[in-house]
């Protein structure tokens, strides 16, 4: 049983699962990676957990002593600690490329959207926030476990890796806007987002064809998990 | 000068704006709301700040204690007080209803994607999140000072007050799925969404057409601020 369990930095090999859902479609989606499961005392429906656990031989402990461990904010009285293991994107499928998501909520949201819209495959451009942090993992809702994801440290890298996607760059300056009407349907299709704050900076415009989703101009820009469900919805819904 | 400025809490009659970019907008666009404004000697450009100030015969102070008096957590050098003041939605025009949101996260980031995609109208079925705290406002990115809002303590006085809307829920049992090609375009419409964990009950079924986004099994459902924009860019895009 793993017991050195600590407050979570980005350099551990390990990260968790911080809830009961999330937990338990860790324990159903990739049961080999996870190395114990906690339930805390005042948790009241520890069976399913449990015996999750028991199928797969995952050590399972009430113990409330680690929640203070790891010193999370939020009233959890699951964790699920979990080895981290490298993913590859599948280079036959669409991707949706971030370029330097900066928010762990919006990264785990986004990801959530993905998985809802049949998206299996996210590239991240470095630096990034931490897909692996727990926040991540819980505005993902779980659906962490149903993506693959590899970073790259720049835009080229990637551009080399996957040069048969046909790119499509979201920036405000787009000259494309984007209608239900006029969605180009490629095979394989790499959508790209930039970072909150600065989205894609102009030399992004060469990389492939420049989109704008049509906003009114009061508001800067629309949130960025706004704007890849509107994209990813539009690509992917079946007209 | 309003010096009694505390932390914040949903019974005050004045809130405020946290950042510079949010107090800006206030400033341009309620000025007549601002009571004072603040000034953190870390921040490096007041100039623009103090100018729309001066403007608007708002006070306007370079203070560090009111930035700890308040308490909060963020890093902001810039506060804007502002008096609360009621809003009311507009009966001839289409809007969006919220039932018993939770997070203020999503409920700042639904009002911007409402701006965005041009529906001034939201309408919010208590209990629910405080639209006016402090993190409301800034996940809003300033979009709170252009939205009309009202609060009911019940579907059913909405349902009254609004007979003429053509009503549309979001539940994950609605038998119309929702595709580009198949979107209603009724002159007045109301969009209805549910609470983050809970969704619409199924009594919301009568009430209008129950519509699901289609989307994966793999997910429990979409965010709450993902489907109020997919649905909201469906209704208002122009074909």
């Amino acid at each position: 049983m793993k017991n050195i369990v600590k407050p979570y930095k980005k350099e551990f090999d390990y990260s968790y699962t911080s809830g009961a859902s999330v937990t338990i479609e860790l324990l159903k989606t990739k049961p080999e990676l996870v190395e114990a499961v906690y339930i805390h005392t005042s948790f009241n429906q520890p069976d399913k957990i449990e015996s999750l656990c028991a199928r797969s031989n995952v050590p399972c402990c009430i113990n409330d002593t680690m929640f203070k461990k790891i010193n999370q904010k939020e009233n959890s009285y699951v964790l699920g600690i979990f080895k981290k293991t490298a993913s590859k994107i599948a280079k036959n499928e669409s991707n949706v490329v971030l370029v330097n998501p900066a928010d762990m909520g919006n990264l785990g949201t986004v990801i959530r959207t993905l998985v809802g819209f049949n998206i299996k495959n996210l590239v991240i451009i470095n630096p990034a926030a931490d897909i692996w942090n727990p926040k991540t993992i819980r505005a993902s809702m779980g659906s962490f476990f149903h993506i693959n994801f590899q970073h790259y440290e720049c835009i080229d890298d990637y551009l080399k890796a996957f040069p048969n996607h046909q790119k499509f760059t979201f920036m405000l300056s787009g000259e494309m806007e984007l209608y239900p009407g006029n969605i180009p349907k490629p095979q394989l299709f790499s959508l790209i987002f930039g970072n909150e704050a600065t989205g894609l900076d102009e030399n992004y415009k060469i990389i492939g064809t420049a989109i704008k989703i049509p906003q009114a101009a009061t508001i800067d820009s629309l949130n960025l998990g706004v704007a890849v469900a509107v994209g990813v919805y539009l690509f992917t819904f079946d007209s």
